[in-house]
């Protein structure tokens, strides 16, 4: 069966007395733990009762790291802006606590092409990149179109009017003329990490599956 | 009242006998003439009657064009491919009907952003850019970052899936992080050469009015 | 690289310390400064460290006007009645910040036909009219039909039902059967100050570009 | 039980053999009979049975118009152009085999609005209005500011792009400003004939029923 | 120019301090008044100033009524149960302050068909009936297959999940297979109510025409 | 493992050769067989060769009738008219090869009220019923207010306009404001008939099962 | 007339006095009750004036229990986690009231196949099985492609971005390739209820009728 | 600059004559070649001139295979039947064509569990799996649910009904609940496989690049 990391807890509907429940089995037994889309005042009560754990307000999420494993290869996250940086943070601290080395780029777009020049090798390195972007999402886009990297890429739900809540740069993502990019759901920075995490570890798995 | 040019003519619902006659009233008055959106088959026989008229089959357009006046500016139209080329031949063969003198740059995109590089001088002296994309639609968003030039978009409808009809490159558009930018109808070449070419001629027009 | 106005910042996901952070930047350069989509509370924190910038609760815009330079022709906001001004209010705020001289014409609409006659001189002389409408959004077609100026349409998502937060007024607007209209997104009154700014100082622009 | 009519037959689903067998059966009761939405090649078969009915092309309608009654009031419908025909077409037909007088008025709409104004005595005089309107749909708006005579408005499903089959004037009607108005289904020109019937029939029917 | 009621105010989007303006002006010219959509403490505020006004919670209305005309037929509303009653009253006190007699009937729906029978008579009587439906909206195509009085159709809001906010009642009116039946927005009582009463009086004004 | 019936085969998609081949399996194996969606052209071709086969061109279905069981209940299939009797006659014909006793309503509809009282008693002695209904689609409403029996509810696609190709009556019946209704997907009479036989089937298996 | 179960009260939209009086009505005829939809709030406020109901904050339904029948066969609830067991409640409860037999599995999923292996034993038992699905909804499918019970499939509204509100889960079950599943609304837990306990009641009802 | 594979065509838009001239550049630089989404007929028209290529007419893609590479993990494509296999079959030769090793599932799907099981060893050892489905799509989730291998999820268009043309497995696998799922284009096949190789050819890459 599965076993890439301890289940992440999906953190809306359930309950301070569920989520603290939950605390306890998982440190009980030594495991990591990610719980995502907590509110700040719930995550409060939780981690008063578990001061070791950690909360990002940003990213709304809880957690707590594991060992630092040593990874050969790190996975990117690039984004365009403020707006981005809820997502950007899910998906960074899901992918390390997945036991990945992160890199993050913020304010590369579709509109400042020039600023992208810059970054490209760091782009080039990466063995995977997770690409954030709302509005209308074209950085996936530009990115492919520079580099044979897998891109997973993650519409923001920021915008307005005809954005949709995100449905306009999930729909540009999905069309991209450029190849080499995946898409997950509207604000899944951990589902984006995740994906990216199996990617960047694949060579290891490799040979101990040989 | 409106006299920027004589009435464009919408052919879809008419019949051949209708265009005939539309045809003959514009010709007797010595009129520009523009029909769009015609069928190869009626375009014959209504070229049949009158061999001064031409007809793109690409663009389904018949067309009669005026004396070339002198225009000062230029209107450029700019996309990224082959399935543009139908949209893109409606926006220039109106545009040039309208008096204006029109550039065209093909295949260029937002996955390919080293072929904008040498276009940058020819976008910059247009006093007005139309941007012809479909897929994805991101075109207009690198050209408006990357100049100060008022951009046309026009959504294509070619694409399959999550591009619903060219739904994706409209909503891309309407949500562009780059300023500058104002959005036609799905296809609609016509329309966007008629707000391109009010634009181009401008300054000519302020003297007259004034 | 583009230069007509510095870079506008989009308010939402900001906290006050970047705001805050933001404006210093931009005064020390002494530059002007636009801030959009900045709820009131958020606006006042940042005034009360800066009594030099303004702010439009109407608009939720924070500014700091420019020197005024001459400009030559103005442009025309034109909208239905109360549910249209914070969206005029941002293009209003904003077009002059970009240098413009800028009309406003309220309560005009398609259900009264009658109140636009006296008006026509008034929006024949603009430059660059910009449209603001909810509800249906006709407004840019019922101008679009009596003069040859270029119409900036703004679709208003005030309204309620089939309504559906501006998309009804928006799909009015890209199928418009006059002539001369491109649309921006939903409630954008910045980028439609933006686009109606590039337009209106086209002139000048040509001859230092010649 | 209901009796305004007798049942108008919905073409599309049926055969050749049954629309036949309807046919026969109204025939040989003496009623009057209205078949919609036939393909010219099913109404050929029809007619080539039974000459005594009559087939219009452009409204796809198989129709037997009864005794003409004294009507005291009319019908007006009023539409914008060619692609609105067929829509026009069926309207008009079904409310004359209703038993009304009908006037049409074709070419009026929301981009030439001095077009209209010779025509306000017939609009006004006029007990209720059809308004048929493809594109953005405007013109029921556009009536109903100026007079105040119930209206009917059909949406057509001419169009392209953004127009989405119709779906853009529906919207435009549900959103209409311009109080008076109630909307039928997209190319319903059938029940916008028999809603305006009902109304227009209204005084003789309070006496018969009193 | 029209004249069958002084403006009906639509609340939303403005201050207490321009609602009470707008009062000012109608109480002073001695005119009805009606202001849609106006929140419990908005209203309070203008109440307090202008005792002489009602307002429905309800229905979110501001009124004043006018002296009571004697009209000749009446406006029939119909509905399925409590969530259509605040649409069900803005259309009351509306259709009241155009001049007519309303009757109201509670609690009828396609799902208890055996508490119609014994309401045909009054809805046989009316000489327009206005249908107020949420969850599926079947209530218009059953009164109308049952009589021959035209109805004006009124989607309301209130409903969940695949409801989508109104949308499914209205499809279903738009798609009513039984004719006599025409829609107005999802909500709008006011719009149904102007629609009604135009038709109400109808009779009256084919005279005062001729 | 499941065993209700032999797998129902999709035809879409498959060639001759493919269906050819799985006939022949069938066949083989001496079991009933059903081919659901099959062009008329193509089934030809099938029939050719399996003389033993039935074809319903209305339903597009290839059948075999398996050996008559000793059904106790029946399926009631209700429906309004001719646009439904494709989807009606897929569920028959399915029903029946499932081994159940079929009885069929046609022309009952939420606009034919009185038609639905004489058919009470053979709807409440059903075990289940399945409701066919295009256009506004509220004869399941209609039904299942009437009377307790399990109702499922097949929306078809037939109709025009806001009927979005079956959504329209879709909605309606998710939204049965009457209980004791499921819904299938659009058209889909052979899902319909597989529930309704499971359902009708439910006594006997309880006994086998205990 | 239908007497499966007194009439179910839907709460919003009803104000405390209204269900304190339908409450009343209900007692004094000694009925059972079930008020869904009831925020914890007004739910105080009833239960204040009615000790002898009960409320699940979790479903926010107020229910009075009928006398316990001795049901023959019982209606499986499965579920996938926390997000679904508000409408778990609903139906379970609901079910109760209507005198079935309820069993509950949560914590099956298609993400988790070898959880659901154990409990096929109970699956296969149920006389009917409502499945309750949020995010892509697949339960239905992965439980009717292993059992030959009927299927009343709950979409659930809890996911968030291209989730729509329960959107994408009611398509998922809409489409199920697996035969034996019909649908009911978005979170309509009591309308699964309703419709399975016509169903688990059927043997009965069978002979009461014959 | 990017060079994982010679550009591929997208034939849609493109003449006989283009094909043909598109093709001869690059057999002239005995590049590789792939067209995609090519009609049968013009593809007879190019093989005629070119007796080298290949055509897939399931596919819909001309061909020219590069030398076999020796590619040391393999890319998996699961799919659920006949109706997924254009698109499968498309995904496998761009596989190929970029030079992977690929293996093919058909005929495993969430209705079918027990087929899934002898088939995990291979799925467990692919280095990336391409999931191919139409329907509700559940397939990706599934597999995620089983294995920690990445997964490229394919929506397939065919279906009817509330498929929307592939929407339904489209959000179906942007909320699958599993994780290590990222999604491309409706009928993507060709996207799939870009980014399967990318992922697949990453360990030689990274030496590459070290
Ligand atoms: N391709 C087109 N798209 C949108 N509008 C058009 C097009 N071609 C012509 N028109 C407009 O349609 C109107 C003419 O319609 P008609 O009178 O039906 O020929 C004119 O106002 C044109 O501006
Ligand atoms: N074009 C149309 N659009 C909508 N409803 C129609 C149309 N033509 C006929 N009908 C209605 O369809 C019903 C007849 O359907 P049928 O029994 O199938 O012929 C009658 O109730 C008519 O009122
Ligand atoms: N509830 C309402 N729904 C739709 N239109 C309304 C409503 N209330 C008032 N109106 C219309 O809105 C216009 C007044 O808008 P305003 O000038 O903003 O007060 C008038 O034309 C009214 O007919
Ligand atoms: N008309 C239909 N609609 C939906 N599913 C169907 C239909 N006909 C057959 N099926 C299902 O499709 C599956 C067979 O697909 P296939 O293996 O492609 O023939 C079986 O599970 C059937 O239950
Ligand atoms: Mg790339
Ligand atoms: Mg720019
Ligand atoms: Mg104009
Ligand atoms: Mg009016
Ligand atoms: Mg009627
Ligand atoms: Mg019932
Ligand atoms: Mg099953
Ligand atoms: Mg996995």
């Amino acid at each position: 069966i599965r076993k890439h990391f301890p289940e992440v807890i999906y953190g809306p509907g359930k309950t301070e007395e569920e989520l603290i429940k939950i605390t306890e089995t998982f440190l009980a037994k030594k495991l990591s733990l990610l719980i995502t889309r907590v509110e700040s005042q719930k995550a409060q009560a939780v981690l008063k009762k578990f001061p070791e754990l950690s909360y990002s307000s940003r990213a709304r999420l809880i957690y707590h790291l594991p060992e630092k494993r040593e990874p050969k290869g790190y996975i990117l996250i690039a984004c365009g802006g403020t707006a981005d940086l809820p997502v950007v943070e899910e998906a960074r601290i899901c992918a390390e606590a997945f036991g990945n080395r992160v890199e993050v780029i913020v304010d590369v777009g579709v509109a400042g092409v020039h600023r992208i020049v810059p970054e490209l090798p760091k782009l080039r390195q990466a063995r995977v990149i997770i690409c954030v972007a709302g509005m209308e999402g074209a950085l996936p886009s530009l990115v492919a179109g520079l580099i044979d990297v897998p891109i997973i890429a993650v519409p923001v739900s920021a915008g307005y009017g005809a954005n949709f809540q995100g449905l306009a740069p999930l729909l540009t993502m999905l069309n991209s003329c450029a190849a080499g990019v995946a898409v997950v759901n509207i604000d899944n920075g951990f589902g984006a990490a995740y994906m990216a995490s199996l990617i960047n570890q694949l060579p290891e798995r490799v040979f101990s599956r040989a």
